[in-house]
């Protein structure tokens, strides 16, 4: 049963099989769109199946609640759309669907028409992206960056412990897991005592970032009240935010990143919703100088999230582990990010992917991106094949992960986002 | 009737009355959005009329196109996605319909049917922006803010000459014609000794810009190669790229402008199509380093499109002209700029919109933002109202206008795009 917040007790059991140790038990529930046939279809997360939230709807199990036909699209913005309290309720009748002694599905011999298995289907982009904002919420990444690309200079920016710093990145090209990367061409000026040239990247990176999905809209016009932000969001994803690093530092000024970004940008399939990491909400970091009015949240607002990054070369059997991170060591959480970008009245969509800019801890090996670990190329990665990484090469796989885990608390994972790297197609 | 390379003659009339001067001749022919009843209709300007392509779909004049149902949607993205053989089929049946002789429309009656007047609607967003992309491609303009933001260093930065310097925009609060733009509220620092603080921003400003739309998609992953660039432009609009100066210069570095530009930006109603535009082709600006080679276009192309920026304050019977500025202008061209967008393998797609950044000319009368015109607030505008104007204030109109006009050619115009600036809404 899923208790008045949202959340769901530890000890409920599914009549779906979840194995040990899954990501995606009954209190999880995490939503996206899968391929049945020749539909995409809604779907939520059980242990190693899916249930099929169309199929379910059309059979008639969710015919007495008005977001009904939300469930027949192919994209979650109707979901999203339909606002925080059918939120709740979609949440609590799947669950009520699929906790240990329902056997409303069972009772109508309907199992194996609402449930598929995971492996026998293709994940598709859970949303439509209608507006895509990335931010540079990580202290210690905007700090690594300053030193890096400002040797010398002041490490942070003044406007930075200010203004929660963000850019609106390319809905178009944000895909799902698993798609493949092509290394993407550009201009780049390696020397300054010669011109640029357009070719493929040399420094291809990855950014570990998490992202939240919102509902919507908000009025045109109309600032966002920070109280109003949580529950205008209404899950999470991990996101790769993949960069070309020659051809950012060539482009960047003054207008910020463009096409050392917007090739591609990768997410997880699925959205695991704010009520399902509710057990994991923990205070944030503290803020100093305090944030202005509009940005003082009326609590706490972060989670325990492990992040994790892993490599494979062409050449490995397993991935390494190159980093671990957690959500935690963001400085601005989501409720400032959400308010802020809507504090000059622009409005809030169903669909905007708002990112967390990539997420690094106070160590080398907590730090969420190759141009930190590798401190621009000059430490290069040791890889258990006994191969060296400065950036990533054709055929590396990058594989993003993300879980909550403590005693007493059901885990709750994101699954992962993949993305292999292919060769360059350059424009002749 | 169309030739082949979609122009129209200049001596072709209509049936339908189109008054001396107008924009909207039967050689423009130009896509917009209306609302008739509860439904949101294509249409196509004609003189003060609207051709209904909803209701003209629906009556059977469209029946032998396969692009037909393309026109029952309610915005453009459907015509978009349809193709350049499709938009030159659409655009020469639409023609065949309107010319003087022809009685399809007339001899069934349905005059009153397919025809409204422009007086009696309100137009909406032509279409819904898919990525949303602003760029910085006036030489003029870019050395202005380069003198302004930073004196005594070099005025233009130097990847401005190798590359179509752009960024992301807010998809989501593009507006059309007409819309109220409220003051927005940000944070800015005016004084470096005092920390900054949240309100209504004291320096809103205009900038005069022109956009494209795109059909599309291009696949993703693979450049667009410049020499099909142009047959990937469905048509252009009028662009005022609203910014707010103080919140963007304390926002913007290091990932460029966000909240000083993302709360709106307003485009003109119709789309004009680059067919009807061909009369007006002219060879563009010298470019010097030669661009590299994936910006090399097979032939000149720019437009001669006069541009006007007309302001009137509440106190003003009437709008005076502040600024007179020309497309030509810009360094960089819309093949330019596309195949830039996708050099790197981001797909475009039906609804991208590419805004052309400020066309600032020469001289002070032609400079596209108050920025400019005023040298950020050092020259205030005198109004003939007696007013003078830093920076826009409350009750404000501002009108963009674009046309072109020369001996042996049917006039083209655009319309116009307005905005009234409301007062701020803070958030609390």
């Amino acid at each position: 049963m899923i208790e008045g917040d949202g959340t769901t007790s530890p000890s409920l059991r599914s009549w779906v099989d979840v194995p040990a140790g899954s990501d995606f038990p009954i209190q999880n529930l995490p939503y996206g769109v899968f391929t049945r046939g020749n539909e995409w279809h809604l779907g939520v997360a059980i242990g190693e199946s899916i249930l099929d939230l169309n199929s379910a709807a059309r059979a008639g199990f969710f015919d007495a609640y008005a977001f009904r036909d939300t469930l027949l699209q192919p994209a979650l913005n109707h979901v999203l759309a339909s606002g925080k309290a059918a939120w709740t309720a979609l949440r609590a009748r799947v669950s009520a669907l699929l906790e240990a002694g329902n056997r409303e599905i069972a009772d109508r011999g309907l199992v194996d028409f609402v449930l598929v298995k995971q492996a026998n289907v293709v994940m598709q982009m859970p949303f439509v992206v209608r507006n895509y904002v990335d931010f540079y919420s990580s202290l210690e990444h905007a700090t690594n960056m300053g030193k890096i690309l400002r040797p010398g200079g002041e490490a942070l920016l003044p406007n930075w412990r200010y203004v929660p710093i963000g850019y609106h990145g390319r809905a178009g090209t944000v895909v799902v897991d698993g798609t493949p990367i092509a290394r993407p061409c550009g201009q780049a000026r390696p020397s300054e005592s010669a011109p640029p040239s357009y070719g493929p990247t040399k420094a291809l990176d990855i950014e570990l970032e998490t992202g939240f999905v919102t509902g919507g809209p908000t009025p045109f016009g109309t600032p966002l009240p920070i109280a109003s932000a949580e529950d205008t969001i209404f899950g999470m994803v991990l996101v790769n935010d993949w960069s070309a690093r020659d051809i950012q530092s060539w482009e960047y000024q003054p207008l910020g990143p463009f096409l050392g970004k917007s090739f591609a940008t990768s997410i997880s399939a699925w959205v695991v919703s704010l009520d399902a990491l509710a057990p994991f909400r923990i205070d944030g970091p503290s803020q100093d100088p305090p944030p202005l009015e509009y940005l003082r949240r009326p609590r706490p607002f972060t989670f325990d999230i492990a992040l994790a990054v892993e490599l494979r070369t062409a050449a490995m059997r397993r991935a390494a582990e190159i980093a671990r991170s957690n959500f935690k060591y963001l400085y601005w959480d989501m409720a400032q990010q959400l308010a802020h970008a809507a504090s000059n009245g622009a409005s809030v969509e169903p669909g905007d992917l708002y990112a967390s800019g990539t997420i690094s801890g106070p160590v080398q090996g907590s730090y969420g991106s190759l141009m930190e670990l590798t401190w621009r190329g000059a430490r290069p990665l040791k890889l258990p094949s006994g191969e060296e990484r400065r950036w990533l090469e054709d055929g590396d796989t990058v594989t993003l992960r993300g879980w909550c885990e403590r005693d007493g608390a059901a885990r709750i994972g994101f699954g992962s986002v993949s993305g292999t790297i292919s060769p360059a197609r350059c424009s002749a």
